[in-house]
């Protein structure tokens, strides 16, 4: 499309908009804000700001995808269309507010170095796709050498959130925050009329954030999977009385947008036969996104964030289709063929609600011990009620419980660990026999509870005082002179405080600690 | 100390040598190897190859450790002293040999820019440290640029294992094998007088093989402290009864350097009271090394290996002592005060030797899964039976279990899985009654198992033909229109067999697929 063309197009799309409740009218710098990349967030997220009287300036790097959209979704909307980048920066308000909605990594590094020749210093360029943190950490600073305000945003919801209400997690160069923070506000999920979007920190503070909801969500839908199968295989229920398992947990302690949609997901059934759609859907998920990142900086920050972990490793499990298909003609071990053995299935499904739940508050008390050593680690001050506030509505893990957190969190900002709450103490407490029977049942009839099992192995290992690692370090020493420190209360003139002790314990080794070297 | 102190002394020293069993007698180009690194592994590698018949040139970045190096532990042996980096080169044949026992990281590249001035085409560098496998693709690629022909190994043992015959792990140039193979062989452990080592393959192949090792090192330890745990809390059994039963598993299918040393451990008393000193090491440990790699790895190429990434985990959640402190008289839970509630003791031990032994085997199944996936992803040919071999003795985590292991590749090479091995296939399905049986244990009176448990789940889940990963993407799609695929036999009209298929689950969202943008 030449250039005439497109400003004609322009000249069009801004007569059809006249008399619609855009915010400015002059053919230039009238739009709020403008956003680049339509695929479905993009679209959504336009349709969202125009909604809440927002002017939104649309951009694509396919131009027909532009039209197309301009054509059907935004007719009659106060949307502009933009045909080049210059034009999207002309149509905009200084400071320019631009969302990236586009795949993270080169693209968005791309958009930047196209938009940089048109922006001017104090524009504000955000950044709302997966982006990796480090990467935002990056721009931020290369934004912020040319003047350019960097904003990492997390996005959740999905298309439906998008439209309607995510949940947006900012973060970036604090004097961006004022210029954006009604706009992201308005088009934001509101909980108990509080809008869901807080300014979360510096750098790439809002892309970590983001990464770590996403890691949870990864834990939230592997415990609800989990609780399926046993559901399916030890309590041999049909997809209708799963369905109805999960509308009556919908109302409880576990009320929240995955076990809503798992309900509707469960009720669902094939048109062409009218049998559960669920069962036919072939059962391999991918995973190399950002709940890998979560479980790959929970290692490299030393915090056991084990439900994470084990929801991700699941996936790479269920990835393994055409051998796990070979193994379960290979390999033995219970399983339960006929009836269900469960005699009292009331029973059976209200203690499986209590693991979910159970786990689910490890899941969270985890993530939030994540947050806290990153916040040290890369020196941003992160604000846990706003957090927990941001991921109460909106986004994929929205629920009650996270008002609960909310709360917690509120009462006490600087609660050491979710799970001393009393709160989530008093319902871990309630929760541990239909945790502990549970995971005893799956065990039994060889169903596999990664995340149920590491949940409980973590909270029995975390109000553990005394762990089996004393045993470990003596091993170290004892192969690799690696030393080891005394327990307090039981230093003696061999074995002194605070210092790394080395023990000869075959007779035959040296006294050489291994200062250097690690083998 | 001056040039010709320097060489005087050297003069001294070799004088000294005449008479001993040397392979070179020249001044200068007699040594058949060097060595820079005099830390504990560095000294007793030295010794060790001393010992075969090898001349061996010590150099040291602190002198004065050469010096007293050479006037104490190397007295009247094979070792010649170097002062300076060009001292060692001169004293080696050509090609020369030099292996690297130093730090990590930065302190290797700084070693070889010493010693680029002085190479010639054709040398041999070998770094011997624990160095990351990326480093080593790295290294391999610029000195072969210069030619130089770099050699990754891995060397495992700990200082008894470097002294009297280490694992050694050797992969990088291949033209570097023939000269360094009579060397390395010989200085290497021998099981059933076969050497521990032999050629990984290219580049970083060989520290990639020993990262692993140190991953299935983690997951042995954490798995034997499991099992002292459960002794301790549950059954109630004082350090010696639990020595007596590592005694007794040491001499089944368990026999192992770990399990060994572990007897040791618990029999060992504390000189002071005569108390098990076991009981008085600080239950903390360290994590940041080699097992973090593997579990990070095993994340990047998407292979479930959970067990090692538990056993990282734990090590985490051990060093966060003075919270765990704080969480015990908080949280509640189930704890065995008094007498043990274990009536029949025996089937308790036993049990137990089969969960440790069951556990074993989905760790090294799961290792094996990754060396498999590693060599497609980076293009390696890797020999499965030789790398069981390598790590059949002299390393830390050798084993009688290591000999079957290297039986069943050496009986197919190919063998998919080691679990489908009729061997382990049958060792498995034995021990899952008291594997089974221990876990619920451990639930019922609290006593953390997360290597025990994630070996299961991974277990069952590796037998199940199909796991619930399809509610997964049912709500990956509902949310954010990801599509799936349908189970092969369930293909109709509606779900058409190949297709990623998007449902409009809600009746509401738009038929756009997420293309383009992951949220």
């Amino acid at each position: 499309m030449s250039q005439i063309t497109a400003i004609n197009r322009l000249s069009k799309l801004n007569n059809e908009l006249t008399g619609n409740r855009t915010m400015g009218t002059n053919k230039k710098h009238s739009g709020d804000i403008g956003l680049i990349g339509l695929a479905v967030m993009g679209q959504n997220l336009i349709l969202n700001a125009a909604d809440k009287g927002f002017t939104v300036v649309a951009y694509n790097r396919t131009v027909a995808k532009v039209d197309h959209f301009l054509d059907n979704e935004a007719k009659g909307k106060s949307i502009i269309g933009a045909h080049s980048i210059q034009e999207l920066v002309d149509n905009l308000k200084r400071p320019r507010r631009i969302i990236l909605l586009v795949k993270a990594g080169k693209p968005v590094d791309d958009f930047i170095n196209q938009l940089l020749p048109y922006l001017e210093k104090g524009d504000i360029v955000i950044d709302g796709g997966n982006s990796h943190f480090p990467d935002s950490n990056r721009r931020y600073t290369e934004l912020n050498e040319k003047g350019i305000l960097f904003v990492g945003s997390g996005v959740s919801g999905g298309e439906e959130g998008a439209r309607y209400g995510p949940s947006l997690m900012p973060g970036g160069h604090p004097d961006a925050w004022p210029h954006i923070k009604e706009i992201f506000q308005s088009i934001a999920a509101k909980s108990d009329d509080e809008p869901c979007c807080d300014w979360v920190g510096d750098g790439g503070a809002g892309h970590y954030v983001k990464m770590v909801h996403n890691g949870i969500e990864y834990g939230d839908m592997q415990v609800i999977c989990e609780a399926y199968d046993l559901l399916k295989r030890v309590g041999k229920f049909s997809n209708k009385e799963i369905g109805d398992v999960f509308a009556k947990w919908n109302n409880g302690v576990l009320d929240s947008f995955l076990v809503e949609i798992t309900r509707d997901i469960l009720y669902y059934n094939d048109p062409t036969d009218n049998k559960p759609l669920l069962e036919k859907i072939l059962d391999t998920a991918g995973q190399k996104g950002t709940g890998k990142w979560t479980a790959i900086n929970a290692l490299d920050l030393g915090m056991p964030v084990t439900l994470i972990g084990e929801a991700v490793f699941s996936r790479c499990l269920s990835a393994l289709k055409s051998e796990r298909t070979r193994a379960s003609s290979i390999l033995t071990g219970p399983t339960v063929e006929g009836e269900s053995p469960i005699q009292d299935k009331q029973k059976f499904v209200d203690d499986l609600e209590q693991a979910l739940y159970a786990s689910k508050i490890i899941s969270y008390a985890q993530g939030f011990m994540l947050i806290r050593e990153a916040a040290k680690e890369y020196g941003w001050k992160l604000n846990n009620p706003a957090i927990a506030l941001m991921w109460r509505g909106g986004c994929i893990i929205r629920s009650v419980f996270l008002g609960e957190i909310t709360s917690a969190y509120r009462e006490n900002p600087d609660l050491e660990n979710l799970l001393f709450h009393p709160f989530f103490n008093d319902a871990i407490t309630k929760a541990q026999k239909g945790w502990r029977a549970t995971i005893g049942k799956a065990v039994e009839f060889g169903v596999p509870v990664p995340a149920f099992s590491t949940a409980l192995s973590f909270y029995d290992g975390y109000r553990s005082e005394k762990l089996p690692a004393n045993l470990l370090q003596a091993q170290r020493d004892y192969f690799g002179a690696h030393t080891f420190q005394v327990l307090p209360g039981e230093e003696n003139d061999f074995l002194k405080k605070g210092e790394w002790i080395h023990v000869n314990w075959t007779g035959r080794g040296g006294n050489i600690s291994a200062s250097t070297y690690d083998a």
